[in-house]
């Protein structure tokens, strides 16, 4: 039986590790000495579960349980418990604390099992799931030299006084031979469930982001002054933009693409100033890569179209272009089989957001189980998943991880 | 016959009264050390040309001459001499330089005539045209110690700071029945005469700008994991509302109708995150009160439909709302018949902008001429109206003094 409570109680007291607990959430980034100390607590409740702990070169905490077939490749599961700044207390943590939780009412395996807490999943350097990356040879040593945080620290700096040496940072390397396959259990961060109804999402694929910037440059003239066919707006412009990018999502044959414009520059900004400039960071994901690609060629064309028709300039220019991952369909099986001996309800549906299995999923056959996030709230003091629904995804992780481990 | 020759030479001479060279435009705000250095150049040149200066409480410098009718109500003529940030050598000046040339060739006529440099025509203090409103009676003592500039400086302590004594505000009202008439030469800052090909704009009304703020909230959720038929995207329904506002301002049947988004705030601003509020700054402008008032009320409208259609809170706050002043006839036909003297081609016209015309044609008769500005350019170091257009309008204005001093 899970023992809940603890479960509970351990969520409560990882929140306690917070270097902001004025402003009402959690914030906790990695390599801070308040992420060291709370990653040491993980590791002394991972040795309380058995599991032998090590920390590998990036930082990157594992706790291994051995089979009855020690040579057999392990099964990885785990999640991360860095946060965002004033985030919430579920992101990443039940996917560590979780996976312990589960390993207790697991009976022995014949696979190994290791728990893992990436580090570093959220964005402290620019780029998120450093550790995952690492592990996956997808960072290099030059690269923690470029990296920099908010006040310019380097990773590879950060990495040294946190008692790390960048320079063993090979070390960290995961051998895709070892390892059997990967399930992460996370918040859902959307109310997909919420809306359906569902108790547990079985993630099938894990989109990945295409990022770009659109400007659009027209005339800083005179509000008073310009009549309006007289206009090079290039705001207007961009409105024209804006709705072309929701319908293109929208009309995506793949029906889980999704197209976000969540940063907009006006400038000058002045509200007698007609805008002579406008920069939209446009955002658009799908688990389809080449229905991701096509919503992306045919915004570059609508705005050309625009910018035509306005007399405004447009310049594309490419921000991130991430590769989406498809899960394995054993793990995917494994979980909808653990969902069904409980009876609980589940829908399978793609991860919008990226995760550290997207990146070792490259690798290594890898799956996802997402529990409902209240009202899709993340990055947020205000993230709540309920208890039972946390139980409920320890649930189906001890199922999973029972097939995959057998 | 006027001496352009001087008169360019003024406004290059009154250029170099900067406090910002560096940045390559000018920088000359109303009531610095800067400012009373340019305005006492500007009283030495009216005294040279034989007006009689005086200074009132607020700072409007004005230089009078006679009338051959000494009773006569007088006619007015100027504009202003101090200027935003990194500004242009014309914006104002050649209102004032170009009046005290225009009398120079002007024959001794029967009403007084008086050359005004109204002060604070620029926005320092939040609100344009502080001299010409407080010599209006629009603005009192106690309105000096709520107004500040962008350092927190209230308008009174400046004043005081200047030599000026701010109890002694009433001195400066004027009395519109020792008033016949008031018109303004000025810069188009607009490509209406550009555009049109005319070298003078007869200005017939002087719009006047209703400011609001509109508000839109939806959610602020995970870019990836909310899907698009699940989104309350603020940012969207912002866009829509972007392109009603221009198609009504533009189907607007008064056909002078301007509206503008100057100003959009995108929160929370994160390019992963869709936006759960923007504000968007608008502009409406027209000289037809009725048709602009109609224009906010269908924005207004408009606004509510598209958030009630997409689940977003909507609110309007009202920023500003000033009103539009018809020209007087007498000084439009004043102005036409001195181009058609001339031979100069001209449109008669409103003007988008305001100045210290509209304030003061709230209490006098009042006209504008316009000159062209290259590419509508102003408020910028790259303002510029060509040498021959600048005589043009001294001429223009010349002529109109003639037929209203007469």
């Amino acid at each position: 039986m899970i023992q809940s409570v603890s479960l509970h109680d351990r969520i409560a007291e990882l929140a306690g590790f917070n270097d902001d607990p004025g402003a009402g959430g959690i914030t906790r980034e990695v390599y801070t000495p308040t992420y060291a100390a709370a990653l040491e607590r993980v590791a002394e409740w991972m040795r309380e579960a058995g599991l032998r702990t090590r920390l590998d070169a990036v930082g990157n905490l594992y706790g291994r349980r051995e089979g009855s077939d020690p040579g057999a490749p392990a099964v990885l599961t785990g999640s991360h418990v860095d946060t965002t700044l004033n985030a919430g207390r579920y992101d990443g943590v039940i996917g560590v604390l979780g996976a312990i939780e589960a390993l207790r009412s697991l009976r022995h395996m014949r696979r190994p099992i290791e728990v893992v807490a990436w580090a570093g999943e959220e964005p402290r350097f620019g780029t998120g799931c450093v550790g995952s990356r690492v592990a996956a040879g997808e960072l290099m040593r030059d690269d923690l030299d470029r990296l920099r945080d908010r006040e310019g620290v380097t990773m590879a700096a950060a990495l040294r006084e946190a008692g790390f040496d960048p320079d063993r940072l090979g070390e960290a390397l995961i051998d895709p031979e070892s390892v059997h396959a990967l399930v992460e259990l996370h918040i859902e961060q959307g109310i997909v469930l919420e809306t359906g109804g569902e108790q547990i999402g079985v993630v099938t694929a894990i989109a990945a982001p295409h990022d770009f910037r659109l400007t659009l440059r027209g005339a800083a003239t005179h509000a008073g002054a310009t009549p309006m066919d007289l206009r090079r707006d290039a705001l207007a412009g961009a409105a024209e933009a804006m709705l072309v990018i929701e319908r293109l999502a929208s009309a995506s044959p793949s029906r889980t693409t999704v197209a976000t414009v969540g940063v907009a520059r006006v400038r000058p900004g002045a509200i007698n100033v007609v805008p002579g400039e406008v920069e939209l960071d446009v955002d658009v994901r799908d688990s389809n890569l080449q229905a991701r690609e096509l919503v992306v060629e045919s915004i570059a064309a609508a705005a050309r179209e625009i910018g035509a028709r306005r007399d405004l300039e447009v310049e594309v220019e490419q921000i991130v272009e991430d590769v989406p991952v498809e899960c394995d369909q054993r793990v995917v099986d494994a979980v909808e089989a653990a969902c069904a001996e409980i009876g609980v309800t589940y829908r399978t549906m793609t991860s919008g957001a990226y995760h550290d299995a997207m990146i070792v999923g490259r690798r290594v056959p890898v799956g996802m189980i997402f529990v409902p996030s209240a009202g899709g709230v993340s990055h947020h003091p205000d993230e709540y998943t309920a208890p039972e629904d946390i139980e409920r995804g320890v649930h189906v992780l001890a199922g999973t991880l029972e097939r995959l481990a057998g």
